[in-house]
């Protein structure tokens, strides 16, 4: 092994230093202060979805907890961070005995989640909620992408296998892996890593590459040696050209396995050219030598859109490898989720509500405490979702005098409205994650959390999954945040952003 | 910590498993079929640069060669390969025993390079170059990717400080780990991820966020509580009003700051708004308030253009942090490398070359094994570079006989050969960096790296640095390897690719 091979990748025990270091600033600043055991409150939330996507899955909450729960500043970390010169002794000290003690709220992954919504809400000393800003963002808006990414694939899929395919286009070893963990969430069926396969319990699949044909002195041999090695091949025909070699050569062996009494149904994967036609000619081809319902996979730079339009063009695929476009959402590769101070505690034991101002209404934060709310159907379909503050009696509500986030505004008003007054039930979603630094609750499995997706994703109205102009879902703040918002942009220094009226 | 704490992220000695399974089902085969140690040679190269590139800074190397020295499969792996039931308990003793043997060959760390060239040439056993594909494919295109995204930023960055800010939006802590060290190599100054800092040296940047004004009861007091804890505090203006009370504020507290006799340098950020705006703003009013030189720093969705941008409308800006944009690469999040079987060694020791047929020219293989030569005028200025066979003489070329490859063949024809022919030296790209599994050569250090990257891309023609429509670096075929490559499309099976004249 190198010698310093334990210090180029991501291990565990370093991740207290994966933060930003005005984190660390503003630490050693708080502590300087005498304002470390202020008791702050922060929310994550996410501004926009991305381009053409009506909602998004939550995905990553489960890898930060662990973070968080485990996170400690060992003596390297503090060597180093003493090796920088901008810290005091005695904040280093402190560092070291360092125990999370925050609270944590989340909406639990797997859940269908939209813009400007709280989905995790964490109390807790300033100092440390401050710190753990950039894992939340960090874990949570790579995950929701990917797994909002999958959910949309997943939508184009129908009911096809689609398989993960982005280790090698991913951005890093570990972009890869929680990648390959939200594209399950989302609806992915399986993965090409096998390290997600092994920490995760995604299934693993893949047959062979062109390098396999190549080793070989002809492609038929390669398709006999691979057929030979395991039960139920999936042999890849653009090697050489699929219609007049790799097709031929995939139906002699088929026909050679079934000759031999091996029930084989044939497979193979296409991996360029015109899928459509390509994938009409192999249905023809296996089907007129006797195999019925061929296995015809597609891969190479497959997303949402061209999959969809393989559907429409009668392409006999049956089975979807998808791998840069889903590994780092390529179209949108970054989730612009943000965490903000939203209240500070006062001596007295009150929380009193901070606002964050700009002249572009999309980036005011929500001030307060919150819940996150939402309100059904009597089908059980959901039909919005409401932001309130914490403390409101749930029965409070005139849904009237709600308002919708800012940008929001011009698009939903008395839809919206109807829609809290005709729920048949609603449903608060951030759910207790943590309590003075130690986890709460039940841990949901992998499948637990990809079974909600699916049964939230088939929940969602048909507008709103739509993957071109969906219908923009409903949410709102109550009456009393909306109120506690303007009361707070009106007091706030120097303020230019205009005001509604009132 | 929590139990599975340790499961939950990517650790070293998981590496062997980042793989994709069909390299495991490959190497399965190869060893079933007594394949495994026949020789094979595989080439690592990129189709095509990211839109509007004219070149390319190759990285991620180093940390490949760590993996690859360091890959064993342990039992726990072993363990869950067993428990697939796809492979032969012969075949896991022998991974068990696997050690690495190949001899690598590669473009240097911050090498600036182009399409089809041949940046890493791994020879070895065809059961073990089968395994490092994925590995050197997640390595190598991510990390070019963002060094490549860097150097266009500190382009269009001139001299100006660039602080890469990238982690909070990263592709989880690895995309945001190598992301760091790859954009330091590109150009960025800094970086904001303090275990970046920790694991490569690179410096961290940062002061302070909104959190940090929202968490004391006015803006004023905020900044001065601290400047009271750094020395050259560097204040961030738009939480509540740039105008009316950020600029206000802090051109106030370093009055003070002067006042006290503390020769601080006025410094501010911003991070939403007109940049250019405001910035003149800003300098307007500290150089009224008698402060010379204010460094103005920006950030908010910052990339290359919007850079250049801003200085073509003069603003004051003087330090750059660039988060997203450059973390994800995010106009084009994915280098589309691909990692070929290119010769196997028969059994009387020679080469034979293979090739990989396509009906897209761009995905045919250049076969063999190979070199890459580059050539310079006499001011040391790269000229043109030229992928030759292994064995060629350096001094038997006839430039005018050299082809460019394929798509490139409309773009460059004569300007290219006299290149060529008026180059006043030339240069093999390629160094051995592994030989018979272990690591040879001189380890550059991350700053030599990036001087390399540097003085690179200092030599490049303006020309080929621009940021949009880059002319075209001429990159040929030698004339043997462009003969082999035509015999071998005439041998191949089933050739449907149109084959060039003669």
């Amino acid at each position: 092994m190198g010698p310093d091979v334990s210090q180029r990748w991501a291990r565990r025990e370093d991740l207290a230093l994966l933060t930003d270091f005005y984190q660390l600033t503003m630490m050693g600043g708080y502590w300087k202060t005498g304002r470390k055991d202020l008791t702050a409150c922060f929310n994550y939330s996410f501004r926009d979805l991305p381009p053409h996507n009506g909602f998004a899955v939550a995905a990553g909450l489960e890898q930060l907890l662990d973070l968080v729960e485990g996170l400690r500043f060992t003596d390297q970390d503090l060597g180093y961070l003493s090796g920088l010169g901008a810290f005091d002794g005695a904040f280093l000290d402190y560092l070291r005995d360092f125990r999370p003690r925050c609270t944590i709220e989340a909406v639990p992954e797997g859940t269908i989640v939209f813009p400007h919504e709280p989905i995790l809400q964490i109390e807790g000393p300033l100092i440390e909620a401050q710190l753990l800003e950039t894992a939340v963002l960090n874990a949570l808006n790579y995950q929701t992408l990917i797994a909002t990414k999958a959910a949309r694939i997943r939508l184009a899929c129908g009911d096809d296998p689609l398989v993960e395919f982005g280790l090698r286009r991913a951005q890093g070893p570990d972009g890869a892996l929680s990648g390959s963990r939200a594209a399950y969430i989302g609806g992915a069926n399986s993965t090409s890593n096998v390290l997600a396969g092994k920490i995760f319990g995604i299934p693993v699949r893949g047959t062979h590459a062109h390098s396999w044909v190549m080793s070989f002195d002809n492609e038929l041999e390669a398709f006999r040696a691979y057929a030979a090695c395991y039960p139920d091949p999936i042999l890849l025909v653009d090697t050489y050209d699929t219609l007049t070699s790799g097709l031929p050569n995939a139906v002699t062996v088929f026909k050679e396995l079934r000759a031999a009494g091996r029930p084989a149904r044939a497979a193979v994967r296409l991996d360029s050219g015109d899928l459509a036609r390509l994938s009409k000619a192999a249905y023809r081809m296996f089907t007129e030598a006797g195999f019925e319902d061929p296995l015809i996979a597609a891969s190479n730079e497959l997303d949402e859109d061209l999959i969809a339009d393989l559907k429409r063009q009668g392409a006999r695929i049956n089975s979807w490898g998808v791998g840069t476009h889903l590994i780092t959402s390529s179209q949108h590769p970054a989730l612009g989720g943000v965490y903000k101070l939203v209240a500070m505690r006062k001596g007295d034991g009150a929380w009193e509500p901070r606002i964050k101002l700009s002249s572009n209404p999309a980036k005011m934060t929500d001030p307060g405490r919150k819940r996150l709310v939402r309100y059904y159907d009597d089908a059980g379909r959901p039909l919005a979702d409401l932001i309130r503050l914490d403390g409101e009696a749930l029965d409070s509500i005139d849904p009237g005098q709600a308002s919708p986030p800012v940008p929001f505004a011009e698009r939903h008003d008395l839809s919206f409205l109807r829609a809290v007054w005709d729920a048949a039930r609603c449903e608060e979603l951030l759910q207790p994650v943590m309590r003075d630094g130690v986890r709460v609750g039940d841990r949901p499995t992998l499948e637990d959390i990809r079974s909600r997706a699916r049964a939230q994703v088939g929940a969602l109205p048909e507008e709103v999954k739509r993957l071109r102009n969906p219908e923009i879902y409903a949410v709102g703040l109550s009456p009393p945040l909306a109120a506690e918002k303007v009361r707070l942009m009106r007091q706030a220094p120097g303020r230019s952003a205009p005001l509604p009226p009132g």
